[in-house]
């Protein structure tokens, strides 16, 4: 790390803003109007997202060059969005009498593995970074971006952003990174499914990656696990309230003392797949995962029950509602090869998940959520569990129920409100 | 140069599209079609130009960032207008199945100046592209940008796609570059002005260049003159007719032979100041011309007639019929330091201009180009020379009828037809 910029002791703070906090250039003048206050305590890098759907917008236009546009050239084009935005950030920056400079991934040096459409970093150089910092430049870096050692523009993916964000913070030795989006910060349920849902003040890494894996996405889980790796402090912030603190996402190790589940995720757009009747022989569940993996379709819960009386098997898993009838299909024609007697589908599932990083040491969590779903009536489909969630598979119809009645049992409605 | 094209004996060809020629997918697909044709008979380099009115747009998104965008920030936004359109051509080229690549300025290597809006280009690697075509990639390189030494991205200015397209040929070793544009070639007056305007097969670059100098820009004169240099031919097409050969620009050495004038041009944005009554000191036209440059004004025609009576000068110019009213200040304030006894403004000024190779050598056609706009009864309000134009500033209203009659007394209406 640069020596002058530690010596004047000064922290640098790394502000993330996404799509729809520069969606337009009034929203672009307000988003310059929290750098101009974040400058006041020290340098400044800002990472920004394309302006609003600019990056669907590109992905239209490549489909209607080709219904599988080339990943390279992909790559070149949608890196365009980030980089009119950074652009746009600066000039109005300058406009305000603020020294700024923008930068692409590959005049900054976010290096990447060659691999389009989601590559992962691999380095962050520093050195032009710095350097404008010094000159006390708001460095404005564009998202989403990166560049190969060839020197072929790649992106990130989804979340891609956000992990530019905490790769820069991690690189600059930032201690904190604020995530600026269009909510709140991350609440104990989805507050458009549950009026009653609370802002949580602090979050663990963990929770958030699972949270957000179960369907309540505010932050990309990418992004926190590379935040957690460096020890970055999140703070998922709202644009549109600059005041509100928002939630602080950190290692969290004394949370459970006073806290021992965190929200509740709900995650309707996933569909369920049963076959039965499975030879009870090794290696047919990995044939079956092998199948799905080579067309790129990802697995969620995986079930296996037995039959002793008939030595039969019954695999069920979870795939997203987009991927079911593929997944039929494919099933469909490995039926005879393994053996199986039926294929079932199942679009109607809804997946329900209590998450808290304390669940592990209190037992009693799950006896009492199962208690919760059968005393309002509703049927379980399929029940999986890790150290820090517990998830059922119910009726779409059943879902919201759920939610509420989860939340209220388990006392989410009244956790403590932000300052 | 690359040792296996050559030994190949494979002539690369080097193709340049206009932001009309690239303005929708449609267009684009059509342009994807004459790459094709090329591509039969050797290596293809391909310059686009933004789509349509790409750059105009985000010049106008700059100024609502910023009355003065800074001209670094508004290059590597305007960049993006290319980047856009290369990817989009490649991946047409791939869709029809023909292997393609497309490459930024920076990729490739285009390097400038670090001047920003009007960079000249200083080196063009060709490592990069040669692999590419070796690999029989048909390569697309994005025109009208540039990157400095320190990784800065550029901008060539005005003409700036035709320039690439040249400066890419000659460091290739192409012998010839096709200007593909929304015109059929270069005329001998303004076909929309002279329905009896001929098409000329072939034109040499000095003629194309005082054309373009004199209001007749199908080409840039940066471009053409960077031709000369490098001795390209250039052969100005028009996209929407392929199979027309349109105009031949090259060194014309046998021209004046068959052909002493080749066109007339007009140019009806033009406004004279007179600065009257300047007493004939020595440095007063330079300390005019200065407080001019030191504005950015261009001056273009400049005359000085002494009135030896009154020991005092008249200085005339023409300037940008937009920078006329910026002028005629600047000459009021600088009227009393001059000496000078009256500041003139004639908005309503055209001008009208012979242009040939073989004038030089035909003193008589001054004199037969005067005789026939007295025999008009169009008044001469400025003449001027060169070696190869004969410019005569007249009303704005006389300047339609005065290139109709030159052009039929020159029997511009009866040049050889093209093929």
């Amino acid at each position: 790390m640069d020596k002058t910029l530690q010596a004047a002791g000064s922290q640098i703070s790394v502000l993330k803003f996404g799509g729809t906090s520069v969606k337009n250039l009034g929203r672009i003048t307000h988003v310059c109007e929290i750098i101009d206050q974040a400058r006041r305590s020290g340098p400044v890098v800002v990472v920004v997202s394309a302006m609003g759907d600019t990056t669907d917008y590109l992905v239209k236009l490549a489909n209607q060059c080709s219904a599988h546009p080339d990943s390279r050239e992909l790559d070149l084009l949608l890196s365009t969005g980030e980089q009119i935005s950074i652009t746009l950030v600066a000039m109005i920056l300058r406009r305000m009498g603020i020294r700024a400079r923008s930068f692409t991934a590959y005049q900054v040096g976010i290096f990447t593995e060659t691999v389009h459409t989601k590559a992962r970093i691999v380095d962050v150089k520093t050195e032009t970074l710095c350097r404008a910092l010094e000159e006390n430049d708001v460095v404005v870096v564009a998202g989403f971006q990166g560049v190969t050692e060839g020197g072929e523009i790649t992106t990130l993916g989804r979340g891609g952003s956000d992990t530019t964000a905490v790769a820069l913070a991690a690189a600059l030795g930032a201690e904190r990174c604020d995530i600026y989006t269009d909510v709140d910060g991350i609440h104990t349920a989805d507050p458009n499914l549950i009026p009653q849902a609370q802002l949580l003040q602090r979050v663990s890494y963990e929770e958030v990656v699972e949270m957000a894996r179960l369907g309540a996405q505010i932050i990309h889980p990418r992004a926190v696990e590379l935040a957690r790796q460096y020890k970055v402090v999140l703070q998922v912030r709202n644009t549109f309230k600059p005041s509100h603190e928002g939630t602080r996402i950190d290692e969290g190790e004394d949370m459970e003392i006073y806290r021992s589940v965190s929200g509740v995720a709900i995650d309707k757009d996933q569909s369920s797949v049963a076959i039965m009747g499975v030879p009870d022989r090794p290696g047919i569940a990995a044939k079956i995962m092998q199948a799905m993996a080579d067309k790129s379709i990802v697995i969620d819960m995986i079930m296996q029950a037995f039959h002793p009386t008939f030595g039969l098997n019954n695999i069920t898993f979870t795939v997203h509602e987009s991927e079911l009838e593929q997944t039929t299909t494919i099933l469909e024609q490995m039926k005879e090869e393994l053996g199986a007697k039926e294929v079932l589908a199942d679009p109607d599932i809804a997946k329900v998940s209590l998450i808290g990083a304390g669940m592990v040491h209190q037992p009693g969590i799950a006896a009492k959520l199962f208690a919760v779903l059968a005393g309002a009536g509703i049927n379980i489909k399929m029940i999986a569990t890790s150290e820090m969630r517990l998830t059922c598979v119910l009726s779409k119809a059943d879902a919201q129920r759920a939610v509420q009645e989860i939340h209220r049992a388990f006392e989410l409605d009244t956790v403590s409100a932000p300052k």
